[in-house]
């Protein structure tokens, strides 16, 4: 099997774009025929058959979105947040969309933002990272905290390396309290800076042909400038990149994540995407069609994308 | 409800002790007898009725944890990531292990090391914090990771005060590699002490009956002076102590945790407890008797603690 990396490459030159559809399912959000606002209140101290209702409503809205964007980009990122919310019931669900999204050519990126140390650590990769039979949550790629430090990663490391999977690191965030640690000054250059030579060592040491390590960054899309710095300092280091849509990042915001060739990184965009039917430009949908709200929007960003970026450069199989 | 903070105080003052069991079900050390060493290195790939027969030495092991010491100590926790491991079966034996820890008269600390930006660590500390129905998971406090800064922290801040729950803030780790970021020295101090002064802020802003706020943090018992300077610096907050035990930390070296009274510190050990049976010390039990040695391990702990410590001055009720 080819490297995680190798594999992202591979799916972004066949959809001709490096966009990631976020799925973070807030329940306050879905759609009234999915899930009626009413029944969306009642998380904490629900009844177990409410908690069944909202599980389904997850699954139905979730699998909605699926159905839409496989074909259209080549991996999905599943928010783990918005499904172990409610419990136990959530993370079947959970496990069940991610072989749903496989079965319709999608890579999948799970972002818990997992870090502990040793055998801890160990336990989290070894459940979450490995397609198909080789770990029950069925990760392609698993997101991951550094504030532990490079032995707290390794055992990740590891384990994404056995299984041909992927991690994506911590760098820079891209909410505005980000800056409070991440951007602190040690030795010279900020902790984000610090974290950035981890992990660029990290990638270097195992490099798919497509010439990115496996391990790869978060870096946030509402930095501009750091975004190009980093890119500038982690050559063979894959980004992941949130903060575009909802939080204000547009398309010429995210144009240094990536390299000279258009390659290097994916854009996720989360609400803006999986929401639209929301969005005053799609209203035209009404709730009832958000899922020609979601193709819209995607089709929308991946255009701006193609356009105002040097993404624009890969050519769709 | 009394808060986080002066329920756990109580706990503390009617078992006579700050010490916290940390039930980290490490799948290959579980006993002969609860799960055969053959069955313990299935978890990648396993078919289903595996991860059935994993589910059901991690509930019958914990089970006999709890069993043992209720009414020795006043809390425990729970290491996420040996549940999460085996995918949805495990999140639902947690969940029931959660109760059960509860009608013992445990609280619960989850120790999921969570954090993650604005409606995403809502949605972590909606389903985790609140005990009793407030939450699915049902935990009284949850570890959290500070890299996302200030703004990421709010969310976990606000939940737990409605629910009455708390927070443990990673500070310093007990890891070796802890320090490669955590010690970096921005502004004339350790990043660590940065992370510090906006616990201690967080938790000075809601102070219980015994003086201490529900915002706690974690702080390793591997180095015992950067415990005792915290401990300074940190007068309102309430330590999460770990590394004792396998880790290598002893009495003496959780000593300076505690304040004059012996109090504001909460010191966990896992595997050293929990899997006594391994060590030399009480391997008269032998693998059949492994709850004696869990009860046997845990009261040594607690005496050790009582000799070398301030918290000998808490006197049971």
């Amino acid at each position: 099997m080819d490297s995680f990396i190798d594999r992202l490459e591979q799916g972004i030159a066949r959809c001709g774009t490096p966009v990631v559809v976020g799925i973070d399912p807030h329940l306050q959000m879905l759609p009234e025929n999915i899930l009626p606002a009413s029944s969306a209140q009642s998380v904490p101290g629900c009844a177990e058959w409410d908690i069944r209702r909202l599980a389904l409503a997850l699954q139905s809205f979730c699998r909605g979105v699926l159905d839409v964007v496989s074909g259209l980009v080549a991996a999905v990122k599943f928010q783990l947040a918005f499904f172990e919310q409610i419990g136990p019931a959530g993370v079947s669900v959970l496990t069940d969309l991610v072989q749903t999204a496989h079965r319709g050519g999608l890579l999948v990126i799970l972002d818990g933002k997992r870090g502990d140390i040793g055998s801890t650590a160990l336990a989290y990769a070894q459940g979450m990272l490995g397609s198909g039979d080789a770990s029950p949550w069925g990760g392609d790629a698993l997101t991951v905290n550094p504030y532990l430090g490079d032995d707290a990663l390794e055992p990740f490391v590891q384990t994404a390396r056995e299984r041909h999977a992927g991690i994506f690191v911590l760098v820079k965030t891209s909410n505005p309290g980000g800056r409070l640690f991440q951007d602190l000054v040690a030795e010279g250059r900020p902790i984000y800076r610090h974290v950035a030579a981890l992990v660029e060592d990290l990638a270097s040491r195992h490099l798919g042909k497509c010439g990115y390590g496996d391990i790869g960054g978060v870096v946030g899309a509402t930095y501009r400038e750091q975004l190009a710095e980093l890119r500038e300092v982690m050559p063979h280091t894959w980004f992941l990149v949130p903060g575009y849509g909802s939080q204000g990042a547009r398309a010429a915001d995210v144009a240094p994540a990536f390299d000279a060739r258009g390659r290097g990184a994916i854009i996720n965009n989360s609400r803006a995407l999986i929401f639209a039917y929301r969005r005053r430009e799609y209203d035209r949908f009404g709730a009832a069609r958000w899922q020609e709200a979601v193709e819209a929007a995607t089709r929308d960003m991946i255009a701006e994308i193609r356009a105002e970026t040097p993404a624009g450069r890969i050519a769709p199989e």
